[in-house]
Parts: structure tokens; sequence; C-alpha cells
């Protein structure tokens, strides 16, 4: 007689509504990708519903229930209204069915929802995501959920912690049903894979005005600082998503620490030719020394074999002092240069050091003061 | 009697032609793929067509409308005909039947259609791709589709916005439909970690030229940049096919800079050199400088023990001073030396400005004055 | 009469409860994904179970045993109740089922599961995984499994060696049966290639300090230290987790060297001043330099053509003494502010090493001494 | 009717053997890799053949064709005797069977197919690829294709184009038809991010011979350039097989980069003591420079209490003569050094430059010049 | 009668023992995993059996064979013992089956195979790989199989050669055959990108114990090395297994490289000092140069408003003459300590050429001398 019942098993809904109940839900979350906005979850949903054709008389047939493969019986399918991938699988080959006709069952479903998680303030993001579930009806015919309440497990692993799920539906119509997730990611690797470092090489930048100008120890430092940010883009490139209404603050950090850092470096090497030569124009130190040293030159090739022994003495002498002063004068005017491009250094320094304050200030007012808003529930238009 | 219609549900297509309406399809860009040129996309598709074999009369069957299995039924099935890989899936295992053998269905569909996205000004592409959507139909005997309206979902969200989405087709020809998805990229991304910063090491390389030209403390420094350069043409090389029609203005532009970026380097190694020894051909400088030393050698050891006390004092200072007479002569001439490597590096560096701005004119005449035109329909021949 | 009984195989549970023997499960460990905190497993489990239906009389069939089709045949379904992925599948498609009912058959497990392995000591972690392997059962209706002994088989593969897998039971209950997996990190690989080099960068570091100061020779030499940091740091986002409760205090160490060696950085670039200058504000140096030649050049020029020849003579090499003794009153305020210099230099490095050796004893005690624990079966609240 | 004929569907072929006709077939190749040598590709595939028993007599049965659901109906299956995968899909749920029997098919074939393209000048490889299309026959029963003619779409895209695709049969027997499909590489991508680099920094090479030896600072730089080239074959051995008869001559070209960077740089650093030393044995400088300070400072520590003011002034201006002539006599030791080192620098240049000319000559002949040839169709021994 | 022999095609194995024939085996190694110790490989294995049910009477029907479709028929099917993943797939979907009952079909398996590959010294690996190739049997129960020959195609194709392909049965037992094939690994690849390289650089290190050692020059580039070991140590993570018994000598290779560069710098550093100072405690070179100018400085400050001018000017020589002699004793120091730090250097390079050469004796002896054998059928216990 069980043979004969599991024969007659197709899909059945008598009045074209039926009733799921949802008892409740173990929510997971899997993934989170922040790069294509998608996030993959979990679900064990319990199903129960009423199918009165397999129903029976218990003094007929002396079984409370029975177990049959779930192959041979309808059972109801939930659908991912905003879902990119949904997979649902039986979580046995078998169900239960009561005499009265209940039924119970459960599914797993393994979804990826498109979800565009704020990334504004990209390391201490944290966001809601909605997962529409729901299941079908068209034209007055179909199903509606009834749910009971959602739990989650594995919330504290991964990158991206669970904080909260919960039930809701919009504007109240019951063909809306959406759970409502709170994520919140994890900050600490990226915090110290990506803004610490930014950090410490802007410190390090700030620290490098201590060097010595004259030498040019400063470019080939500033240089490897610049490519290291370059590198930091492109890290994040393959991070973040492309832009996008709340686009994360932190590439603009970035890129603004990219350009101050080329544009200190352009700084030094103008600075570098100041301290050398006095002006940006092409060096005119060479052609003043050699001037002062072919002065000396002359002099002496068309006197030395003039003078006198005595006069000599002297005079040779006073040509030792005349190139030990020129000699000095040379170095005067050197330092005069260095000083003035010190002078101008320092003065760029303070107006970094403003710049890179008045900055700090502005980017926690911007990721911690104005927060920027996503409609997670567009896709319901 | 529900139970035996089902059991008659084979395919049927009575006068060998039926027509299929579309009344809305939903449309969702996944993905873009410009190394492969393909994109990925994702139709929501409902369905509807009459089957007179499932019609009943309601005087007899006392039902508006009945839920059938959709697997005991036959439905039709759309191409992608440009499409690379596309998979179809029933949205519902369930479908409606009304009492005329109306049947409303929706299927889901992920197509990856292959798309030569115009990528010729590479971070700003935009372009249309076409998505041929038809069903089968083979002499005379098929099916034609009857589409309704096109609306998209999360058109916002990735690295490629979908503009705009419609129906066309070609030649006004029924069986050749398609959806002209116009795509654009944003560009935030590929302009800040590729564009901006090879705009900043060209200028870093310009400025480079303010470093003194004798210390070559250019070369390591310009070294660096081109060993970048190399690393972004090879990030290129994973973001961008090959070549083709239109083929990326952005790899020319950083193969240009690598280019300019060598040749810069090789004329700062050249004029070190010249600035220390004044020719090109291997350093004379260290010859006459021994020669100078020699001869102070040679007259000294010969005359030293010569010459009378008071004599020898005279002739003591008098070689002190020929020796600094020679020192200075001999800064004098690298002085000559640099003055004239530091003009030829001045004439460097304008041609090299000259050359820079003139590329800067012709690559943004190129990239956003002419404009490379794909054919996105060739498949159809 | 074979075929006969094949017909009639619906799956069946006579009393609503069956009791399914394991007599034996080979397990392998496949893969450890460090990031998401999941391990691969396969098992090979042998099921056997009594089906009385499927029973017959030797002396009406004269066969032992026959070979049955599984597609014919109901099979119980194993369960992992924590698994985020499991494939099941038959080792074979037939069956064996003796006279008696009894059925012998084989399944291969394919399971992935979140399993949050300790890593908080991390290139030599070693923890317990759980694997939930359970059957279907509710509401006092369903199966329990029996079972035998457990063996693991290519242990000793792989980045993770499987040291213990055994068989337990939560609280006693025999609906929640688990394999108790030992799994040990090979640590050669990460030792060598993470944790080997950091020490190796931060004895070079240490190294650094015998370089003389004032060539900052130091300073590009660290600033590669400092970047190597930041890359070993993003190399360990890719392969830990983002946090949790055992957070890996690899990746504090990591901090803790960028730290350090940025500071140390720092420090030398400061020395460097003040090795130059004496002081950390901009250089007086090239001012007094400058004074004192000034000096001289006034003097000189002012008493140079007023004084005898004799006493010109005199003056002359007063002069040139006087030059020397300015260069030398040069030369020892330079060296007075070196020795200074690299009196703090000592004094850092000597609270540089301080630091490191009591680092060193910390960690130490922090990754062998205080154990972090995870429970495991948190799955079951 | 219809339906009973659906019924009785079985796959039939009468004589044992069956003609299978393929109008023509619409060829695309998606992707190749090189790596492991295979190359994947998109087969369009009308069928057409006659199956008796799906004839009608149009008398009977008023329909010159019907359409059949492709699952109820024998189908020819299409092997790729070459193929590591083949997956092959119907292009249509649906087919169309004529009144005489004859049923028309389509199917839609992805195949990847081993194929030893050849690499042996690799950025500019072209080679034959053949997919062995052929149809399942045993022991004189089977099928037989009867192939039209074949065309290729989006023969463009990609990073391989395919230039000619046609249909040929090895040794002229018909269980051997392949397609015969022309690929070319487009050299665009490989030949700027590997083969430009690698020219660029052989010329920077050159360039360096420019630097002054002395200094040193030939070799950082050298040191950056062979890094790059140690990550060139790196990225080689991602793109490149492992060997094979055709090795590519682009992988033995980067070895002889790095080795020949690698001696310039060791001539670079051999050379830089032979300036500094004279001899490439531990530097006597420091120890003849020692001995000639050491008389001076012996001989006057000895002279300067005994001699008279008029004589100890003579003697005092005669040191400083000793003193200058052996700076001078020490300067003119280095100098030989110098021009020795110079010397030889240039010989090295010489033959370095020869040497490379010699090797572009060579590397040229062999990439155009001799060409290595694969047997494609050596699966068919 | 051909469609009632379809209906009664269930599996059937009379004597509970049935032998399958396999004529001959097609081999094709696709890859080898050395990171996780699997290779894939594709066998196509034709299988003939005899079905007693499926034989017939010619004289009733006059066919000799027929073709029947695969999925009505019982098939046999194989098994991989120590697969860790096989795909089985009919290469046909119809089979032919002989008036006798012997049927003939072909299946081709793809199997991933654990298989501790000797990677001891890895790129020169080579070793057998089982796989086992079963069919069921249980408690008497099964089938046996009956090989003929094995052939290989494609072996010579990709990273890894087959070099020879045997089947075998361990201990004779006919249920435990298995294929021993031989790989061996086309080192050219991994040769060329990772040991010689590392060669070129320890070559590299040798060769800059020429660069002068006051200059520091050493250091930069010693420490760049030093990096890029760092960086091969990361490539082979995730080239080679975590470890084992056979755990690749290049890994060890690698770590004594890395640590011989790391001493060699610290062994330059300190040098470098010891060349500038005398020590390695803080300079004392500061503080005897200060106090020498002091001494100068007092005396003449002192002595210089007492003295006659007649003494003056020898008093004023013989301080210029002292003032040279005391940077002729400060010369004289360094010189001392230059050569102290030379020999020093000659030493070290002496042992560190000493224990190059003994170190790559010991490695070539380690690689090619004793070899690690591993049991390859271990899962058989």
């Amino acid at each position: 007689m069980l043979i004969a019942k599991e024969a007659r098993s197709p899909p059945q809904s008598p009045r074209c509504i039926s009733i799921i109940s949802v008892p409740s839900i173990v929510y997971e979350t899997l993934s989170v990708d922040t790069k294509n906005l998608r996030f993959e979850s979990r679900l064990e949903v319990p199903l129960s519903w009423e199918d009165p054709d397999l129903s029976w008389n218990t003094s007929v047939y002396h079984h409370d229930m029975v177990v049959l493969p779930v192959s041979k019986i309808w059972t109801p399918e939930l659908h991912v209204t905003n879902g990119v991938q949904t997979t649902i699988k039986h979580s046995n080959k078998d169900l239960l069915v009561h005499s009265n006709g209940t039924i119970e069952h459960m599914v797993i479903m393994n979804t990826v929802v498109g979800c565009e998680v704020n990334l504004y303030n990209y390391p201490f993001a944290s966001d809601f995501c909605a997962i529409a579930l729901n299941v079908w009806a068209i034209s007055g015919c179909g199903m509606f959920l009834d749910f009971g309440n959602v739990s989650t497990t594995s919330a504290n692993r991964g990158d991206w912690l669970t904080e909260e799920v919960e039930l809701n539906a919009k504007g109240g119509r019951d063909d809306r049903n959406y759970l409502w997730v709170l994520l919140k990611m994890r900050s600490e690797n990226p915090f110290l894979s990506l803004v610490l470092p930014s950090i410490l090489i802007i410190l390090a930048d700030v620290g490098s005005f201590a060097l010595p100008l004259g030498e040019s120890k400063r470019i080939p430092f500033k240089v490897k600082l610049v490519l290291s940010f370059i590198m930091f883009l492109n890290i994040l490139k393959d991070l973040l998503p492309g832009g996008g209404q709340c686009s994360p603050i932190i590439r603009k950090h970035f890129c603004f620490c990219l350009v101050i850092l080329v544009l200190s470096t352009l700084q030094s090497m103008v600075l570098t030719r100041l301290a050398k030569c006095g002006t940006l124009w092409p060096c005119s130190l060479s052609k003043s020394k050699d001037s002062l040293l072919k002065d000396t030159d002359n002099e002496e090739e068309s006197k030395s074999d003039i003078k006198a022994s005595e006069e000599e003495k002297n005079t040779a002498l006073q040509k030792v002092v005349k190139f030990l002063n020129k000699m000095a004068a040379q170095d005067q005017k050197n330092a005069i240069h260095h000083r003035f491009a010190n002078k101008v250094d320092l003065i760029c320094f303070c107006i970094y050091l403003t710049v890179l304050i008045v900055y700090a200030v502005v980017i926690l007012y911007f990721s911690f003061g104005s927060q920027c808003k996503i409609n997670q529930l567009d896709f319901w238009s």
C-alpha cells in the first residue's frame, strides 16, 4: 500500500495557494567578495507543508508517519530574488510524511547574492545585505512562506563577521521577505597590510627631510617609496570595486599619498640643484669657478718669469694666498647657495607638514564623520 | 484527470510554427573580461506561449488554471547565437497553465557572449555589445519571439556600468533579434593605478634633469623608473587582449614611455662620461693628469739637489705654486668639460620636453579625436 | 525472479528506525585552507544494513547472494552536520545483497568542513578538527550509525599531517558522532620563507648599525628592508584569516618588525643630520663656515695692499696658517658633532638591542607558553 | 500517432553502417594555452542522417515534417580522437524529422585538444593544429562522416588568430578526418612586454660602460638589470612549456642575456678593484701609501729639533714640497692603475659589443632561418 | 525483437564472478601537481566481456552483431583505488553486442591520483607512480580484470615526460593491478629560472669581494641579492610540498644561500666599520682626530701673538709642516685600519670560498649520490 501511495506523488496545490512553514533558518556567511560586490551564504531551511493527497486514515494503515523518497514527492522550491547563483540541495533523500498529510523536509541553499557593500571607509567597512527569500507565485496562484526565527552559525569565522541576521518583509508584503544580514569586516588584515604601511611610508618621507640636501641621498629613497605606493594602488585594484556611489576613501588616500610623494621628490630634486648652483637655470657654477682659475693662471704665467727672486718669493706666497682666497670665495658662494636652499627646504618642510596634518584631519572627518548610504533593496523597484 | 493530462505532455507544435511571447526581460551584466573579450550577463526571461493540447473545458474541469511540473511539459528553449557558453535554468519547477492552453513560465539565462569591446582609449572605454537572442527554427518550421520591453537591474555595480539596454532586430528579420547593451567602463581604478602613475613617473623623470650631472645620481633613479614601466607592461598584458583592429592606445603609450625613459637614461650615462672626460672615447683625463704630475716630478727630482739654499727656497715655493697651478689647470679643464656637458644636457632637456609635449598632444588627439569602430554583429555574416 | 525483486526496491524502514553498520572508515585529509579556515577530506565509508524486504528463501532461489544495481535500491545517506560542501558518490554501481537481507555497500565522501584551526603560533600550528558524521533522523524516526574502527591513508602527504583520527560522540548521544582529526602543520615551508627571512632581516638591520653614520649609507638599505616587510604582510594577508579569537601571533611579529624598522630608519635619518649640523634644527653649519671664510677674505682684502714686503711675507704665511687653523676649527666642530651623534647612535643601538631581546623573550613566551583554545564543536549549541 | 512514434525511438542502424552528413561546420577558437599546449575550440556542427524507422507515409499522416524531442530519439555522437576534454551539447531540445526519415539536428561541441604548438620563435609563433573529428565505428559496424565546408567565426579575437580552417583526412581514410586549423599568435603583447624590455635592458647595459669606472656606480645598476632578467625567466616559466623538441628560443635568449649581464657585472667589479689597486690581489695600495707617509714622518721627527732656523726654514719648505711630491706620486700611481683599468674596460667593451652583435645575428638566423617541425598527427601512430 | 532485448538489460553476473578483458590501454599524463603531490592522467580503456543473457541464436535473429545504447545495458565500472577523484565517461553512447553475448565497449577515465613524487633532487626529479586499476569485488563475488598491453600517447608533452608505462600486480594478486608510470621532470624551466639564477647570484656575491671595502658599495648590492633569495623561497613555497621524508634538497640549498648571503652582508658591514675606526667599538676615530687638531689650535693660539717676526716666519712654516704631518699621521692611522680590515676581508673571502666549494661538493653528493626512496604502494597496507 505504501508503494501505491508513492506511485501517486505528483506535485499538488489544491486551492492554488499553499502555505509553507519555515520554523527556523540556520544562516552562515561563506564568503564576501569585495571586488565584485557579491557574498555567498549557506542556509539550512527546514520546510513543512501540508499535502492533503498524502494523508491517510491511521485506522486503515497503522503507522503515524512514513518515510518517503524525496524524488517521488513534490517539494516546494525557494527563490532568492536578488541571487546571482543559487543551488538548492535536499538535505536528505527521504522525507517524513505524517498521517495528516504534513510533510517535514529540509533543504540546504548555497546562494551568491549581489550586495553593494558600503566600502566607503574600507578597512572598517560594515553594512547590511539583503537575501530576498521567496517562493513561486504568479497571478494569485502559488505559495506563501510563514517564517519562524533565524539563527547563525560560524558567525565569527573568516574575514567578515555576521553580526546579526533578522527576517524582514519589504512594505509588509508577504511575497517580499528578506533576510537582513549585518556584516562587519575584520579590519586587522587590510589595516596592517595597507593602512599601516602607508602611514609608516609617509612618516619615513617626513623623516627624510632630515637628510642633508646637497648629497642627493633623498632621491633614490623617495623613488622607492613612490614605487611602493604604485604597488599599493595595484593591490587595491584587485581588492576593491571600480567605483560607484560610495567609492572607498582609501583609494583617494593612496592617490593623495602618491601625488604628495612625487611632489616632495620633485621638490628635493629642484632643491638639490638650487643648493649646487644657486639658480634653477643650468648651473653657472662651473663658469664662475673656471674664470677665477683662469685669472690666476694668466696672471701667474705672465709674471712668473719677469720678477726678481725676492719679489718672486713674496709674489709666490701671495699667489698661494690668492689661490686659497679664491677657493674660500668659491666655498663661500656655495655656502650661500646651500644656506638659501636649506631655507627653502625648511619652508617646504613646513608646508608639507601642514598639508599632511590638514589632510589627516580631513580624511578622518570624511571616513568617520560623513556616512554614505546605499539602498540594498533596489532590486525591488 | 489532472494526472492524466500530465501524462500526455510531450512537446507539440501543431502548425510547425509557434509564437513565444516575452513580455519583459530583466537584464544584468555580471562581468566583463577585457582580456578574452567576453562578457557574462544574466537574463530573467518570462515566457508565455499557447499549447492547444493543454487546454481544457472549464465546464468539465472546474479550475481556471492548474500548476504543472515543468519536467512533464514541453518548454521552448532560447538560444544565444553569439554565445560562448549559455546555461538556462527554469526559475521554478512548476509552471502555470491556463484553461485556454496559455502557459506562463520564466527562465533564467546566464550567458557568456564574445564581444570585441572597443578598448581603443582603454581606461575610458565604452562600447555596445550584442546578445543575439533567438529560438530554434529551421526550414520554415520553428518558433518566433514576440518581445516586450527590457529593463536592467544592478546596472551600477561592478567595473562596468550598463548604461542602456534595448531590443533590436538585424535587417528587420524576426529571427535576428538581439539585445543592444551599452557598457561603460568605470575608469577610476585603471586610471589611478596605471595612467596616473605613468604620468607621475614621466614627471619625476623630467624633474631628474635638475639633479647635477657629474655625480651620476640620475642613473639608478632612472633605471628604477624603467623597471617600473616594464612591470606596467606586464600588468597590461594580463588586462588587455593581444591586439586586433582597435588595439588599446595605452599600450603604445607605455611603450613610448619605456623607450623615452631608456633613451633619457642612455643620454644621462653618456653625458656623465662627457662631463668627466670631455670626449665619448675612453677618458683621456687620466693620461693628461698623469703627464702633468710626471713633469713636476721629473723637474723637481733633477733640480732639487743642485740649486743653492736661497735659490732653493724660491724654487721650492715656486714648485708649490706650480703644483697649485697645475691643479688649477686640471680643475679648469674639468670645468670646461663640465660646462660643455651641462650645455648638451640642457639641449637634451629641451628636446625631451618638446617631444613630451608633442607626444601629449598627439596621444590626446588620437585617444579622443579619432574613434575606432568595431562591427559587433559580424557573427551574422 | 531476480528482475522482479529489483523492480520492488523502494527505500524501506519498517519500524521507522534502522541501524546502519559502518565497520571501518578510511580517512584521508585532502587539503587545509588556512585562509578560509576550511579543510577538505575524503572518507571511504563501507555501509552495511538489513532490508527485510530484500531477503529471500535460499531454498526457492538457489543463491546465497545476488548483485543488484545501486540505482534500484534504497541506500542510506550520510550527513556531515558541520560540512560546507559534501559530495557522496557510490564507490560502485552495484551492491551485494545476502539472502538474509543484509546489504553491503560502500560510499566515498568528499567533504569540506569549516574548522577554525588554531593558527595562534602559525608555522607550528596543530589542532583538532571535527567532522560530524551522522544520518537522517527526525522525531524518533530515522537511522542510527554503529561505527567500527577508523584508519587513515596518505596521512603523511601535503602540508598538513594527519596525526590521529578517532571516533567520538558528543555527550554520549548516538546522533552526535564525529571524527576527531588531529592535524599538524608542516612548518618547514612557511618557516623558511617567512620566519627565517624576518629574523635574518632584523639581524641585517642590527648589523647596519656598524655602518658609519655620516655617509648615510644606512638609509637606502633600511628602506629596502622596510619594503620587504610590507611585502611579507601582504603575503600573510593571503595566507591567514582576518582575525578571530586566536589571531596568529606571526602577524603581530611582522607588524612589530615593520614598526621597529621604520623607527630605526627615522633614527638613522635624524642622526645623519645631527652628525652634520649638531642640531636637529636647519643646519647652522653653512652659516658658521661662511662667516669664518668671510673674515679671512675681508681681513686679507684690506691688508694685502698696505703692508711692506717683509711684513707681507710673514702676514701671507700667517694667513695661510690662519686659513689652515680655521679649516681645522671647522673640522673640529664637525668632529664634535660627529662624536655626539655617534654617542647618541650607540645609545640608540643599545636601546634597540634591548628592545629586540625583550621582544624575542616575550614572543617566545606567548607563542609557546600561553595556549589559545578554540571550541571546535560549537556548531552543536 | 505522433506520440506512438515517439515511444519507439531507440537508436537504430539497420545495416550496421550509416552515413552522417555534416553540411557545414562553424569553427571558433576559444583559447590557446601555451603552457600546457592545449587549445580549446567551439564547433557548431549541423548533422543530418536517415533513420528509416522514423519515416512515415505522408498519405496516412498528413505532415511533411514533425518536431520531436531530442531525448526520445537516437542521435549520433561525434568524437574528438585527440581531445583531452570534449563536451557535446544539443543546440536545441527538439529536432526536425522529415517524412522520408531524414533527421536534421545540430550539436555544439566544446573541445580541448592537446596540440604541441610550435613555440620555437615564441612571440611570432604560428602553427597548425589538428582536431580529429570522427564517429564511433568498430569492426566494420558504425558510422561514417560526410563533410561539407568549414567556416570560422570570431577568427580575429583573442591572442591567437585563426587564419585558416580546412578539412582533411589522414591517408585518405574516411575514419581519420581532422580539422586542420592554422593558428597565428598575436605577438604584440609578448613582444612589448618581454622582447622589447630585454633589448632595452641590454642596450642600457651597453650604455653603462660610459659610466666612469672608479666610482663603482655601475654595480647597483647592473644588479638591478640582472634581477629583472631573473624575473623575466620566472614570467616565462608560467607562459611556456617545459621543453620538448622545439623548445622556445626566447628562453635561451633570456638565459644568454642573464649570463652576459652577470659576466659584465663581474667584469665591472674586478675592474673597479683594478682601477683602485692595480692588481686583483688584495690592494697593495694602502701599504705603499702608508710607507711613504711613514718616511716623511720619521724623517721629520728626527730632524725637526736639530737643524738651525735658516736651514729649518728651507727644510720646512722642502718638506712641504716633498709631501706634495709624494701626494703627486701617489696620484700618478693611481692614475696609472686607472689608465690600465680603463684600457682593459675598453677591451672588455669591444668584446662585449662583438659578442652581442654576433649573438644578434645568430639568434635572428635561428629564429627565422631554421624552422623546427612538429608532427601534429602523431596520436594516430 | 531487438527492442524486447533492450528492455531486459539489467546488469547480470551469473556465477557471481565475471572476467572483464582489457585488450589495450592508452595512457596519457595530463598534469603533475608537485605542490599537492597529485597527478592527473587520462586512460582510454576498451572493455570486453560476456553477458550470456544478451546472446542470441543467429538462426532466429539474422544479425551477427547489434548496436545497443549503453544506458540500457549493464557495464562494468573500473576503480582507481588510490584515486582522489575519478571520472569515467563512456566513449560512445552505443556499444556492440555480438551474437555470442560478447560486448565491446570503451570507457575514458580521467583520474587524479595521489602520488608522493620523489622531489628530493627537484629540478631533476624522476619517479614511479602507481595507478591502482581494479574492479568491484567483495566476498568472492565480483569481477576480475584480464589486461593486455599498455601504450602511451603524447608522452612527450608538458612539464613531465611519461617515460614508461607497464602493468603490474602487487604480490601477484589479481585484485591488486596497477599501472606503473615512470615520470621524468623536464628540468629546463625550473633549472633556468631557479637553479641558474641562484648560482649566478652566489657568483655575483663572490665577485662583490672585489669591490673596495671602505666605500661601502657592497652593502646595497648584497641586500638586493638577499631579498631576491627571499623571493625565491616564496616562489618555491608555491611549487613544492611542505616536507615529508624526501624533502627537496633545493629548499635547503636556497636556505643555505640566503644565510650565507646575510652572513657575508654582516661581514661587509662590520669590516666597513673596521676599515674606518680600527675597532668594532664606537669609532674612536673622531676623538683622536679632534685631539690632534685641538693641540694645534691651542698651541697656535697661545704662541701666535708672542713670537718675533723672524721666529714667527719659521714657526708659521713649521706649523704648516706640523699640520701636514698630523694629516699624514691621521692618514697613516686610517691606512693601518684599512690594511687590517683588508687582511680580515681577504681571510673572510678565503673562508667564504672554501665554504662554498665544500658546500658545492656536499650538495652535489647529496643530490646525485644518496637516493631517497618512497614506497608508492603504501595505500595497500
